[in-house]
């Protein structure tokens, strides 16, 4: 009993004091600060559910911040907010947070989760995440990379056609943007009345109002102006990345058909697919993806947000560069390469743990050459670091969950 | 790893979706809200340490959260929030109190407290507090009750000097109140220059903007509109409390001597109580109480937080209302009376685990009784839920906390 003066009042004085003198960014070492994101949603877009509200969201918040710790050693404190606009809602994450290490948005409805992420990130010092954006993205890029190799093209100079302009795809064509790929030769594809957008569609200027994102994929991608819907999009294309809305007939074999030689078919509608993997190679996919976990080729989240945070937080970052995102994608494309790349077998499944270790410490090395950490360890202390938290955490909570699992099941 | 189809999508919508058909209040049940309180402040009165901001607190935070697991059982989170005026704070523990069970406000600088938390209690539906307000009131007045029946004089009609009236003495005096003690008897000292309140005092009329709680002091106390200084105050007084500024010389051992037959001394400042209880003693005082862990007698905050939000999540309360707060006070002035009420035990101390079962179960009894507990359990389903509560998290925190010692001192 008599600790509790040392670890509260008198002696947390002390700490408090130091933190004051010393400056804010002290408490990410000496509070539980330094190792915790809060997953934060407003619950207008949970699941497939719509928006439900943020009663209803706090379920998946706490699934998220299982996986968190358990992926990534990472603590997570599941945080749902009520507000009524984007502004009002940047507010309020903004003065919580000095509670946390770094922010991992959760199912914010599009297109408001653009605007939402655009401003924290710019705003805050410490690392932001919306994992539908940028969670997805990682994983599709790791994806495409290993694909392109089996295919034994090259990704830079590659049509890609993506179907649907949601939080995901929008995040997909960012991030090849930032990899390099010919933004020239990508085709977006919107729902029915909108179909291929380019800069010459009938309607750019009221995209400009009505949805910024899809302008500036208009006048980005598409350079030869083609129009029409998914069929046009998909002829001679080299990939398809459809992340839109459930199918199965979504995309049809007719279209697959006429794609390039050895087409790569990513399919990531939940939960069923915009069309059956099956069906696609029997249309003569070479490669296909979906966002289903019995299926092969899971692209999946869960393989990115807690290794690029370990390594976020494991030094301290400002921020996650864009940069920090191409390192986690090359990573797990990597980790993959290395295990034995096949056509089966582009992603790594969540159970490869040595996986979030080498995406984390890729990320971390990321943040430490760009000048946006903290903690400047050298690779034998970030590898002890980063491995110590995620192995600590796997022990306990297998430990934990299977005395869980145990007492319900059996 | 295929538990996480279950525990997280797909197989958590269907929790979602329950929530959302079925109404909020069933997060209470169905995640860990319903154990949880957020440890929530602004920074701007931290202990002794003044207004040194949000991430200077979080330490504090921190140690509060570890206590109300060990000593309640109940989960608690530290939340620390940049605001920049009473309203806008309020806005944003409304916001984010979709995600808890319950508030707990800490280290809030007077008077705003005093609105901040008039406001939340009023305007959510689950329990609000500030420790600094209700919690020392709830330790102060059973302190009273049981040092009054060692003097063997009538609490309700007693001549008590309260010296100081910030957040803690405020909040003693709105529960003498509660409990039914004449006011009129009751003499309020604030600070030099301003002296003993009545409605008698020049700036009155000054009070109803500056300090609102003065006027309402002013108004309620000194019937015979007594004017002077803290000496005045003691003359023929029963009882002083004084939370005021630290000591040891704010209390002058001639004006113990000048107070009734049998004096109760609380002297609350700390580190140093605005008299030392020794010097207090060779006064005349018959019963002395401090704010330290190391003298007989503390007034602990520690004794009651723990219990009354154990008791209040345990029937699922709307609010805490005042009657809870006496219910609080009662039973721990009966369980010290059992175990033997004498001069230097009229409060437990935080060792005395059985005294948080005792004084949780007067909390939820009371809220069932009032109306304000939306789970109603039987006397046998109470004492189950919250000793196992109590006992599961003590044993749980001895094997880690033991750890942790171990590990850091050996």
């Amino acid at each position: 009993m008599r600790h509790f003066s040392i670890w509260y009042t008198p002696g947390v004085a002390a700490v408090s004091r130091y933190i004051h003198e010393a400056g804010g960014d002290e408490a990410l070492e000496l509070t539980w600060r330094g190792n915790l994101v809060a997953v934060i949603s407003d619950g207008t877009r949970v699941l497939g559910l719509g928006n439900i509200g943020p009663e209803a969201a706090l379920p998946v918040m706490e699934g998220k911040a299982l996986l968190f710790k358990y992926l990534g050693g990472v603590d997570a404190v599941p945080l749902v907010v009520r507000s009524s606009s984007a502004d009002e809602f940047i507010e309020i994450v903004k003065a919580v947070s000095p509670s946390f290490g770094g922010i991992n948005l959760e199912d914010i409805e599009s297109p408001k989760c653009f605007y939402i992420l655009d401003r924290l990130r710019q705003e805050l010092d410490i690392p932001v995440w919306h994992d539908d954006q940028q969670g997805t993205a990682v994983a599709v890029l790791a994806g495409l990379i290993n694909a392109f190799k089996i295919v034994g093209k090259d990704l830079k100079k590659a049509r890609i056609a993506l179907v649907g302009l949601g939080a995901a795809n929008y995040a997909v064509l960012k991030i090849l943007e930032i990899y390099g790929v010919d933004l020239g030769n990508i085709i977006v594809v919107e729902k029915p009345g909108i179909g291929i957008l380019s800069k010459c569609h009938p309607m750019l200027e009221e995209f400009k109002k009505r949805a910024p994102h899809w302008y500036e994929a208009a006048i980005k991608t598409n350079r030869e102006c083609i129009e029409g819907g998914i069929d046009k999009a998909l002829e001679g294309a080299d990939a398809l990345i459809a992340a839109s809305r459930p199918g199965p007939n979504v995309i049809m074999k007719e279209w697959i058909k006429a794609m390039a030689k050895d087409p790569i078919v990513f399919t990531l509608a939940n939960p069923v697919p915009e069309i059956w993997p099956w069906e696609a190679k029997k249309a003569g996919a070479r490669v296909v993806a979906t966002g289903r976990s019995d299926l092969p080729n899971q692209v999946n989240n869960s393989l990115v947000f807690p290794a690029v945070f370990r390594g976020a937080l494991s030094v301290r970052a400002k921020k996650i560069t864009d940069k920090m995102l191409l390192a986690a994608s090359k990573a797990l494309a990597e980790y993959v390469e290395k295990k034995g790349l096949r056509e089966d077998y582009i992603l790594p499944s969540m159970s490869e743990y040595e996986v979030f270790i080498e995406e984390a410490l890729a990320v971390a090395r990321q943040a430490i050459m760009e000048g946006v950490a903290r903690r400047k360890l050298d690779e034998a202390e970030l590898f002890k670091e980063i491995r110590m938290h995620i192995l600590r955490a796997r022990e306990y909570m297998d430990l934990v969950l299977g005395k869980l699992i145990v007492e319900h099941y059996f």
